[in-house]
């Protein structure tokens, strides 16, 4: 009876196996096109090629499923980092709550400056600024306190401009993009400056991605039974920086294997589309460039906001990209829209 | 066209999905038994209680495939961690591969000691003597570089006392084990005290493991432009140790989710079974007791081997067992074979 079941299923997943329509049958614009949101075009049409040669047996370029590994930066990348970084957002708020058991905190900097809503001093401040205030507000609990707090703050928290929850402003043609590489046999990966454990309570349900896909910024915890229950004390003390020459570190320590597809916006992204490139065979490297004041932000080279350190996009990074055959993803022009929420 | 083509695959999918056999309908002792290297009784029962309670939907312990997270520890978990670990092993061999270039080891402890097989020496020099092999053996090259040693290695390396590569020596019922959870939807993930580079050339062939599912202990990288080309290059320095309370730490780091079953062997794994075990839903926590001298080792609280470096497994650490519900696994007693060969 079992083996009877057995060489029916074995049928039947051969005829399934045979339904999912390949990536060369799909065409731009008819209804079975996986990336809607992109307009017709080179952008569009390197992602579809690349994914259609990547995964046709009998091509030179096939590789295996689980090679399929496509990493992602956060910010700037599959969702905006303007006018500042969703975590810094997340800091000041935390500061802020936090101020009534800190009264020093009125005359301290960077505290001060956060209090008062003066950005110009808290940018002066610099690194050293930066990592006092993600120290006081993301150290001292437990990773489930933590959670919770992160978890909380998604509910109610607005981006200043869209006055929409964070978690909805995922740029629209980057989901797409995400699904289709699923859909196609790849796994995905955030790889980001931002922190681990900040990302990873949003992760599953806004990209898709589980958090053991995550690979970001840490702080370090330490294990200790409290009141006979087992917690992990996160400690004011950086564990590892995910930018930069961090990225290509982080990617071996985590995943441990190298990318054949890498997406980044900003100069922190060019380590990590290097060590893509640099695996021997076909790879994909693109680059989201803000060149949309109008729907979303325009910074870079061509943009019309100064850089700011959220996302710094110089001419250095653009040339590389040229000299490397890297695509560089024009918002403006590739993008139908930016947004689930625009028409 | 495509529309009607979906639907049948809907169909075909609908059928498939009903195929497998659930775990309640798989008796021990029946051509379907998932664990035949298992001996019935109370351990293997334990193993197929779990696994049916947190698959079965209407169970009021069932747990979602996505948070069916399963950590296994490697050495003397999942292979054997006597006469000495084999990543000890492989330090050895590489000391003395590198001698000739080291003429000054002849007379410099602990390379004086490998050198000369003086192993009452090396185990005397402590935690200071390993890591100082562990950084003269392991460091120094690129990524790429360190996973070729490593690979070429394992071709030729043997067990000395079973006469065969390392990688035949996976216990067969943890095999069979980790294939019966990856059946029932689990994610099996390694968390070793072991360096995280040296199980990934093996863990995806060996046990099913891909390295993006290894976490272990790391040194730390170094990202760098090599004649243009970026290369990782392994530092001389101790990035983390994934041992007792860093287990929990790992697992949080890397994996970002409490597991619900978890295995282990030694002292070092017990902060991995409490992390385990402090979930607040069903959890499943197991020690592979090494009691088996005649066909394996046997040591611990009743073994006849004294407690070595490799795998210490205290009194005290069979007391909390007892304590705390873990079942023991009796390498004599419930394991009809220890490894594939066996007859």
């Amino acid at each position: 009876m079992k083996h009877k079941r057995t060489i029916g299923c074995v049928v039947v997943a051969a005829v399934l196996f045979a339904c999912g329509p390949t990536a060369s049958e799909r065409q731009p614009g008819t209804a079975a096109d996986p990336l809607p949101s992109w307009n017709d075009g080179a952008t569009k049409s390197a992602i579809l090629e690349f994914v259609d040669t990547v995964t046709t047996e009998d091509s030179p370029d096939f590789v295996a499923p689980e090679e399929r590994i496509a990493t992602f930066d956060n910010d700037g990348t599959l969702w905006p980092s303007h006018p500042m970084y969703t975590q810094l957002a997340f800091a000041l708020d935390r500061i802020k709550e936090l101020a009534p058991q800190h009264p020093e905190w009125k005359t301290t900097q960077p505290f001060k400056a956060v209090l008062e809503g003066d950005m110009k001093t808290l940018a002066a401040g610099g690194e050293k600024g930066m990592v006092e205030l993600v120290m006081a507000s993301h150290a001292g609990m437990s990773t489930a306190e933590f959670e919770a707090i992160v978890s909380q703050w998604f509910k109610t928290a607005q981006h200043p401009r869209f006055k929409r929850p964070y978690t909805e402003l995922a740029y629209q043609p980057m989901l797409e993009l995400l699904e289709y590489l699923r859909a196609n046999g790849f796994k995905t990966f955030i790889v980001s400056g931002g922190g681990i454990e900040f990302m990873r309570p949003m992760t599953e349900a806004v990209y898709g991605i589980p958090p053991e896909q995550v690979v970001g910024s840490t702080i370090k915890t330490k294990y200790e039974i409290d009141d006979g229950k087992p917690v992990l004390i996160r400690l004011p003390e950086i564990g590892f920086i995910d930018d930069k020459t961090g990225k290509p570190v982080g990617i071996n320590e985590f995943i441990g294997r190298r990318p054949i597809a890498a997406f980044g916006n900003s100069d922190g992204d060019v380590q990590m589309l290097e060590w893509t490139a640099a695996g021997g065979g076909r790879s994909l490297e693109m680059l989201v460039y803000h060149d949309d004041g109008e729907r979303e932000y325009a910074y870079g080279p061509a943009g019309g906001l100064e850089n700011t350190p959220f996302g710094t996009f110089s001419q250095s990074t653009m040339d590389e990209a040229k000299k490397s055959g890297w695509v560089v993803i024009s918002m403006k022009n590739d993008w139908k829209r930016i947004f689930a929420f625009d028409e």
